[in-house]
């Protein structure tokens, strides 16, 4: 089969490697329609890590079941599903507790172990506990949208829910990727009553208004504290949505905090260790990780089928997997914001 | 008027210094009744920062209103009033929200400045928004537990909502010290299943199974940290109360709390910097700060005037002003777990 393998920064390749198969009983296997190419993938984009024979890419994906380890029973051949972005067995005490990226049987796709989703078919470990099934047709023209319940859209849910969005906090988004546009998508779904979003891309600030944001922030750096913390009448925002991971958007965060407020990390961390003193002083929440987007698509699913929420706008282009690699170059680049596969 | 004041690192005296005064048209004046020595005021007891002219110690105070400025409009002379460990202006954003603690007009008490509590009278700054009147007689049998309403009951609390005890949670707190055991109240008050107090000291233990702790580790370090995962099936806890504030009992909270578990700090800090990675990967939550011991009075006052939580058992020595150095030594030395001033 056909698939997406990172060789080194910047080199991303459609190679031929062998079919995915089941492997564990617990395992599913399924032809991918929709995948699609994250902001996170864009880390080892330009910093690629040695992996010896390169690296699956991809952890975002909708398709349909072709078969079934002996184990499954709640997943059927022929369901179109939404894998989330890791796997979960979803019967242990922790995906009860709504942490399924935190499963001690769970993992993450994008490895040689779990194979990649920029892909034609993927195996799925721990189907019952991963997949969700929809009762929509494989064309749908929501397929957009309900592919950012695989990450992107959860991924800023668990921005606004760790950073505590409620009804009419000031809500301040630090990144305006697609992620973060999620995450202004999310802060308005629960309430928040004032969204500023930090960017400085005409179209995404433009998406992130028509999605409930009511301020921008263009500046960078101590400059764009200084801009929230006037637009707050001194004080910073109740809740911060970390939608980044970098140095500078995690200092940002932390400048821009109200006292009593909670950042919500989402952005895979490349930043030194938190000042646990300042936070402190200033009774900060420090919170999030990787978002159990499982977990969440019963409560999202629904908006996103009623038309309420719109995700689905955080795709601009379209690519077959022929053309992932320049998907990857015009994501880095920012000429597109996210970049759907149908492969 | 007479005052505790530190001069150097185990060197605490009684002096006579200048009368407190009212400075400000907000403040008032208080004659202390009753005040007591903070498991905090130990680190610069062991660890004395110079200060020219020694440091005047105590925060935790019950008084009676002696004399008001001009513009104190809901205190009045005369009225017995629990003095909380910092002062704030109750009429800021920062004090609408409860984080009383980080208002802009606020402060603590401690200092040249404020003035300390281990004394005949303190002037008290913001004296609207910082005091608390209670309708109770000075002598009242419960003043040892409405005296914790000042600090460390306060402070345990805030370790347990940060920390986001609900009902049914395994709760552990790290550390047996007199708010580690007000936050073993404030879990079970919470709704708490399963309670696990860390600490060594036996007649401290005992009271926190008195107050609701349902088991004990005695480990330390590595050990605790397993001890703690073999309790809860390898998980760890929902919920920890980290009341200590050095490097190894953070390093322990940090291991023994469960994904997507929550830490509420309030020993002041004395660690480094903390991993922003490995609390990502697991969901971890970190939360906490100076206790806004003044906005939760409102909550916690009916329990303590009703008798349904006893914060008060905490003291087990009361001495007069003369007796301050010896107390520092008592609960430095761990002979006594809080000493209580009647000045």
């Amino acid at each position: 089969m056909r698939a997406t393998i990172m060789h080194g920064t910047h080199d991303v390749r459609i190679e031929t490697i062998p079919d995915a198969a089941i492997r564990e009983p617990t395992d599913a296997l399924i032809r991918v329609t929709r995948a699609c190419i994250c902001g996170s993938d864009l880390w080892p984009y330009n910093d690629f890590t040695d992996w010896p024979d390169g690296r699956p890419m991809g952890h975002e994906a909708i398709g349909v079941v072709e078969d079934i380890g002996k184990d499954v029973h709640h997943i059927r051949r022929g369901q179109l599903v939404i894998m989330p972005f890791g796997y979960s067995d979803g019967s242990c005490p922790v995906c009860h507790e709504g942490i399924n990226t935190a499963c001690p049987n769970g993992g993450f796709f994008g490895s040689w172990e779990t194979g990649g989703a920029q892909a034609e078919a993927l195996r799925i470990p721990q189907a019952d506990g991963t997949l969700y099934a929809i009762d929509v047709g494989e064309d749908d023209a929501l397929m957009p949208a309900l592919l950012t319940l695989s990450d992107v859209m959860g991924t800023g849910h668990h921005a606004a829910i760790t950073s505590r969005v409620r009804p009419g906090v000031t809500a301040a988004v630090v990144g305006d990727g697609a992620v973060g546009l999620c995450g202004v998508i999310a802060a308005k779904r629960l309430g928040a009553e004032r969204i500023i979003i930090m960017g400085r891309h005409e179209p995404r600030l433009a998406l992130a208004r028509a999605f409930g944001a009511t301020d921008v922030v263009r500046e960078r750096g101590e400059e764009a504290i200084a801009r929230v913390r006037e637009l707050t009448g001194g004080f910073g925002a109740h809740s911060v949505l970390e939608c980044v991971g970098a140095e500078q958007a995690m200092a940002t965060a932390l400048g821009i905090v109200r006292p009593g407020g909670g950042i919500g990390r989402v952005g895979v961390p490349h930043y030194a260790p938190i000042d646990g003193e300042g936070t402190f002083y200033r009774n900060v929440t420090i919170a999030g990780g990787p978002a159990p987007t499982r977990a969440y698509i019963e409560e999202l699913l629904p908006d996103v089928l009623e038309g309420r929420i719109e995700p689905g706008r955080v795709f601009d282009r379209t690519v077959g997997l022929d053309g992932v690699p320049d998907g990857y170059r015009a994501m880095n680049a920012r000429e597109a914001l996210k970049v759907m596969v149908r492969p």
